[in-house]
C-alpha cells in the first residue's frame, strides 16, 4: 500500500487529524528476534520527536539488549545536555527494577513481573511517557504472572496520546485483538540453522 | 530455538570462534516497514560495539528516515566527543550522495544508484566499515539499475569481517540465495487498513 493512502475511510466519526494522532497499541510477535530490534528502531523515531520513552524489559537474559540500552542511554544524555530528542528511561526486571533500587528480587520472577506491570499501569494512568516499550512482556502474560484481562483493559482505557509497543512470542489473543498494529517477523533462513554461533554486534 | 544453541554442527572446517565471527550478509524483506526499522535497531548494537557504520539510503522518499538519521547523527557525535560507541556515516541518494557533494543529480535515479553502488563497492574492497546498511537497495536491483550478479559477487568476495544488511521488498533470488540470514516481516494487521493516517514518531 502506498504511504499515506488508506484503503477505506472508516465511519468512526474522527477527523483526519484525530485519526492521525490516534495513540497506537503495537504488538511485535513471531518467531524471530527482529521483534525487539524493530521496537527499538521505532523508538529512535520517537526519540527524534522529543517524546518521553520508557523501556521495560521483562524476562532476564544473560545479555539483555546491552547494545540498545547503551545507545539509548547515550541518546538520553544527548537530550539532557543539548535538548535534542527526548528523554529515555530504561528499566529491567531481572536485576531489580530501577525505580525500586533493590537488587536480588529476581528470584521471584512472578512477583517482579507484577511489580513491573503495576508501575507501568501507574505511569500510563499518570501519562508519564509518550512511548512505552514493553519488551518481552508477552511471556509474563503467557505464564500467568500478569493478568491479561487487566492489561488489555488498562491499555484500551489509557488516556492521552500514549503509544505502547509490546514484544515477544505467543502474544495472547486478547492482546492481539486489542492491537492497532500487529507485526509478525518470520524466519526465512537463519545462520544458526547451519551452526552459526550468535555474535556480538549482531545478536546482542 | 534457544539462544546460543545450534541445530547442527556444520562440516565447514571452521572453529567455533571462526564461525562466531563470520561476517554476515543479512536481507530484510517482506511487505512491511519493519524491514528498515529492524536494520537500524541492529545498527544500535553495532554502534555499541564501536563498529564503523555506513548507511546508504537508496530510493528517494519525502520523509526519508529522518528520525533514525537524526538519532544516528547524535550517536556519531557522542562517539566523536566521548569515544563511546562507533562512528556513523549516513548517505542518501535522492539529495545527491554526501561524498559527491553535488546536488540535483536525483533526476537520473539509475545513474545515482550506480554511483552509490560503485562507492559501496569501493568501501567494501577497502574495508572501510564494519557494518553496511544498504537501505531499500532491493529496488535499484529490481529495476535493473544496478547489476545483481555483480552485487552478489562483490558481497560474496568481501574481505575481512564486514557485515552487510540489505533491506527492501522483492529481494532478488540470487541475493536471497547468497544471504546468511533472511528476515521476512509479515503484516498481520495494520491501522492504515481501517483509515489510520501515518503519523510522526511512528511512521517516520
Amino acid at each position: 500500500m502506498p504511504k499515506g493512502q488508506v484503503a477505506e475511510v472508516p465511519e468512526d466519526g474522527l477527523t483526519t487529524r484525530a485519526r492521525r494522532n490516534r495513540p497506537l497499541l503495537i504488538v511485535h510477535t513471531g518467531e524471530m528476534k527482529g521483534k525487539s530490534t524493530a521496537a527499538f528502531g521505532l523508538a529512535l523515531r520517537a526519540w527524534n520527536q522529543g517524546w518521553s520513552i520508557g523501556v521495560f524489559q521483562f524476562v532476564k537474559s544473560a545479555k539483555w539488549k546491552v547494545g540498545e540500552e547503551t545507545a539509548f542511554r547515550a541518546l538520553d544524555r544527548v537530550h539532557t545536555e543539548t535538548g535534542e530528542g527526548g528523554p529515555v528511561q530504561w528499566h529491567k526486571m531481572g536485576e531489580g527494577w530501577s525505580w525500586t533500587r533493590k537488587k536480588g528480587t529476581e528470584d521471584d520472577h512472578a512477583t517482579a513481573a507484577q511489580e513491573g506491570w503495576r508501575e507501568i499501569r501507574r505511569r500510563i494512568e499518570a501519562q508519564e511517557h509518550r512511548l512505552y516499550v514493553l519488551d518481552e512482556f508477552t511471556y509474563p502474560l503467557k505464564w500467568g504472572w500478569v493478568d491479561v484481562e487487566e492489561v488489555v483493559a488498562v491499555l484500551r482505557a489509557r488516556p492521552g496520546a500514549q503509544h505502547v509497543v509490546v514484544t515477544g512470542r505467543d502474544a495472547p489473543p486478547a492482546l492481539v485483538e486489542a492491537a492497532d498494529l500487529v507485526l509478525e517477523t518470520t524466519k526465512v533462513r537463519h545462520p544458526m540453522d547451519v551452526g552459526q554461533k550468535g555474535q556480538r554486534g549482531i545478536e546482542w
